[in-house]
């Protein structure tokens, strides 16, 4: 397992944790400000931004692009809504490709509005991500399934476990060569009593593109935004991590806290603790 | 799959549907009052109402005891306080057999405070539950597993999933004398994808020994009081009771809603409701 602790080389910010204070321009500021090595920027602000610049910019504070967030959310009521989310998870392709995105991060989606079939849910989902795979690997961008915490199979992403992406994955680029991964967030995935196997079962096929973290707090006062700091939570961040490196992922440690708490702070206070808690918790 | 249009005679209602309008005597007298056949106490009430005399109440009134609520939470800091949590099911054991409860709903327990070792809990609940199962089965009290859903891992449930539960089963009481087993409840377990495989595992054992109803709220604002009435939310219940009762489970269908918005509406109109949906949308 990697020591952190000398300097910042793999950390990331992924943009949301200071969506609140900083756009796109100023975030990536701020990192090369504070040592950060690498940015996940997400789709709404790079666009704001304007994708060449993005590109510009980033290039020129020598940040690397751990993950653009996010496309997917194939699941819909009809046919012409299915072919709308596959059409704009290509668009969300390019994009990544534009920036030299390390990968696409997918979410599922969840139920369309009125279904309660999770199985469907589950079919279109994958359906979805085999449409557009031939496209990300001819923009050779890396598409990376994140399952969410189960909390979020109704509404947002009907992929829940680490056990699903790797089913998928193997299902769709049995031999990797289309370069599906999956991208492992200790906040969706601290629970499973399943996780050693199915991180071992990821990291044999080369398919974890990215690790991302925060913590869980108790208690945990809202579904979406009380995402808390590293170490200020249960979840054993070590332990994961030194999981997902045992078999060979050696990139980057993006850390993505969806909270209305660190949102309404400082943002070089906020960077100033995530550097501090990389060192010495992750 | 059964009809369960035409009466209410497996219906029951666990006392924390109302807890905020009804003491233990008044939900039985309410279930009585509109046919509702079953009722699951809580451990407090009882007490509060007393074991004999609440026997004597549900007895009178012709109403089956489809559960205890709850015992176990296990995991704890020091060998001291596992021991007092094992002498604390023991008791409620007790009470089960003396109200002729069908079975004694057990939780696992989260971590104790400080502690991040999700396994360490998980081998102390089984270690807990292996403890208790000979007063159990001395007693006659079937021990129901619930697994709960994993935004409760942290400090309510270290058992996640229908697979970890079948599985303490297994090791726990291979052959079935113990009668250790599971109950299911659509909320907790709804979005698992290994849902159907599990729950013929569960039903091939003759594991089931409750099933809980109620729905998921798409939002759900809250992570503990915001459950919905049945046919409000996204889960598919009658799928969920058919592949319950596919393999052979004919038992009640309980009813179990935490929610501020249930708590403040008056009893009487809440039952009314529940029977309305156990006939149509269960």
């Amino acid at each position: 397992m990697r020591d952190l602790s000398g300097d910042l080389a793999w950390l990331s910010l992924n943009w949301a944790t200071v969506r609140e204070r900083c756009d796109l321009r100023q975030a990536i500021e701020a990192c090369a400000r504070h040592g950060i090595a690498g940015i996940a920027p997400w789709r709404e602000p790079l666009q704001a931004l304007g994708v060449g610049e993005a590109a510009r910019l980033i290039r020129d504070h020598g940040l690397t692009v751990t993950g653009l967030c996010r496309a997917g959310m194939f699941p819909a009521a009809d046919a012409a809504g299915r072919q709308a989310a596959i059409d704009e998870v290509r668009r969300a392709i390019d994009e990544a490709a534009a920036i030299g995105a390390r990968c696409l991060v997918m979410l599922a989606g969840g139920m369309p509005p009125g279904s309660k079939d999770l199985a469907l849910a589950r079919r279109q989902a994958q359906d979805g991500l085999a449409a557009v795979l031939p496209h990300a690997r001819a923009a050779g961008v890396p598409l990376a399934i994140e399952p969410l915490h189960p909390m979020y199979a109704a509404d947002r992403c009907c992929i829940s476990t680490l056990a699903q992406a790797n089913d998928v994955c193997g299902e769709l680029d049995p031999t990797g060569e289309s370069r599906l991964g999956i991208a492992i967030d200790v906040y969706h995935v601290f629970w499973d009593p399943t996780l050693e196997r199915e991180i071992a079962r990821a990291d044999a096929a080369g398919r974890i593109l990215a690790f991302h973290v925060c913590d869980w707090l108790v208690p945990t006062k809202d579904l979406l935004l009380d995402r808390g700091m590293m170490g200020d939570g249960i979840i054993d961040i070590p332990r994961i991590r030194g999981l997902v490196e045992a078999a060979g992922y050696a990139g980057f440690v993006e850390v993505e806290i969806f909270s209305r708490d660190w949102w309404r702070r400082d943002p070089d206070e906020v960077l100033r603790i995530i550097a501090n808690r990389y060192r010495t918790v992750v």
